[in-house]
């Protein structure tokens, strides 16, 4: 008798957030895999940012939308339970971008294989996987900061700023964290020794905050966030600043495009470089980049969190939730066992 | 008897563009020069859209403002009538910044000298001074355009906007501008041999304009005036788009600031990078760069034309009349002849 694989496939397009409304549950047989391909079982499912932008329509984003009715995209971490594919044995962990789906059918191709023994399988999707690198390459390749520089991150609680404040103190920086609750505070000065942090939400004027925690100016920010936000930071800009746009995500929920203040003329004044950037434009360098995190981690020099929600069919929830902040690191869906 | 000098000193800073009552022309003796020093009789007086920043009070600019009853600072080209400075002849013509007056006085430490043999000394305030090498940086270090990419210009008749095309040519580039009237248009077309060109103030849909004229999409983007055409450009940028911000003049005389829509996600989807810049920042390179643009000035690989006013007294209806646009090329007041 055939196992039934649950999928999350895209039943409406979002206006501002999504809703639980815009996924259906659908099930269906499991598929087997054909000669060459391989059966994955889902253990953890990664919800992330960028997915918003996925539920759109095609408008200005860097990869096709899902379709309508189509498995929802996301990367997952699982078990090979069937493999036609020498190169793969049942049993091994592998990650993979194989969509809101409990079983997942590859060629193997995207796959990467995670070794149990290095850490929780959990952080091929973290610290270890996508958001990890996202750091890594933004931080260091694009922003290039320089020891005693102090180094600004907006989303500073969410899977990559959380390892952006991090890497910075690593390279002698100050680290300084824009989060969303007082609980985000805590486990940014607490546990990873941010220099300085303060809760956007509680705060009525961000610029004067910021003159006022980051007295030095800040020399490298790594944007997570946008709008309102950023505007602040830019009077806080030192001569030469860099930064990163690695996301926008006040931005993705907005039912009408939001007005700002233009800032080009401060790029003038202060010599500002800004770059947009996506992990995958360092595809060449995810091994580099993964053993120098793995360093890292093994020697404590870095530290993550995960927020994990228990049960597939919670998926949309946990989505919506980390669209709204409600998650400290990275934001999983625990869909079965290791 | 000693000799007048006028000056044109800064008499109420403007709200929105500039009027001539917001300087005032007033009359002093000729300073004799101390041990040390020279006396510039001014020739050609540069008037450039930076001194409409330093006409503000501090807020924001790169470099002091020029103080109350003040005079006005600005480039000149001249002759040294009276040297105490072993370094400089009488007779011998030098390039500084001695302001908006008559006769200047100077240590010679920022004056550099000017060969009459080289070219026309009025080239030495425009393609073979300031605005040639804010060019030539602002595209080839800033902007590192490649051979077959577009390479877009706004401001492209103006002082820099001109070189930038023509620079961009002689790199095996496509040079397009964007302009204000069709007098300009011709000349970018005719003399420049720019590749394409639109007059804004006749371009209702300047998004559907670049389209029809930039199909293939902008590499390079020059951006000398901001606001609305800036905003245009970004939905027609390529992946991996470079930006060089240069100028903003669009913004320089609005009596509130203007917003506008938020561009940043545009980085991420399209890896754009953009740097702002000060020719100064490369004041160790000027050499490098003078002699290269003398080199392609003299080959006839570039052109440049200038807009000169006649008389002292009329430096303020000058500035007034670049800031709005009305000259081509580079725009001069000639005070004295050579």
């Amino acid at each position: 008798m055939s196992k039934t694989n649950r999928q999350f496939v895209l039943a409406s397009r979002p206006s501002g957030y999504p809703k639980e409304s815009d996924f259906d549950l659908v099930e269906l047989p499991v598929s087997e895999p054909n000669d060459g391909q391989l059966l994955v079982r889902t253990i953890f499912l990664s919800v992330d940012p960028y997915m918003r932008g996925r539920m759109n329509s095609s408008r200005g984003s860097y990869a096709p939308p899902v379709e309508d009715r189509q498995v929802m995209t996301g990367g997952v971490v699982g078990e090979v339970i069937k493999s036609k594919n020498s190169s793969f044995q049942e049993g091994e962990i592998v990650q993979g971008n194989l969509g809101w789906q409990e079983y997942g059918i590859s060629t193997g191709e995207e796959l990467v294989k995670v070794n149990p023994d290095i850490a929780p399988i959990s952080t091929a999707l973290g610290i270890l996987g996508m958001p990890g690198l996202t750091a890594y390459f933004g931080l260091f390749d694009v922003c290039q900061p320089k020891a005693e520089e102090t180094v600004l991150v907006s989303g500073a609680a969410g899977a990559v700023g959380s390892i952006v404040g991090q890497l910075a103190k690593i390279e002698g920086c100050r680290a300084i964290g824009i989060t969303g609750t007082d609980e985000k505070i805590n486990y940014l000065l607490g546990d990873l020794a941010f220099d300085a942090a303060f809760n956007y939400k509680k705060t009525r004027n961000y610029r004067h905050k910021l003159k006022e925690l980051v007295p030095e100016g800040t020399d490298v920010y790594f944007d997570n966030v946008g709008g309102k936000i950023t505007d602040a930071v830019f009077p806080n800009l030192n001569l030469r600043a860099r930064i990163a746009i690695c996301g926008q995500i006040s931005q993705y929920n907005l039912t009408e495009p939001e007005l700002g203040p233009r800032l080009f003329q401060y790029f003038i004044v202060k010599r500002i470089r800004m770059q947009g950037f996506l992990v995958f434009d360092f595809i060449n360098r995810y091994q580099e980049g993964l053993k120098q995190m793995t360093k890292w981690l093994h020697s404590g020099k870095l530290k993550y969190r995960e927020t994990i929600v228990d049960g597939f069919e919670n998926a949309p929830t946990a989505f919506i939730n980390m669209l709204k902040g409600r998650n400290i690191g990275k934001q999983l869906v625990k869909v079965s066992d290791l």
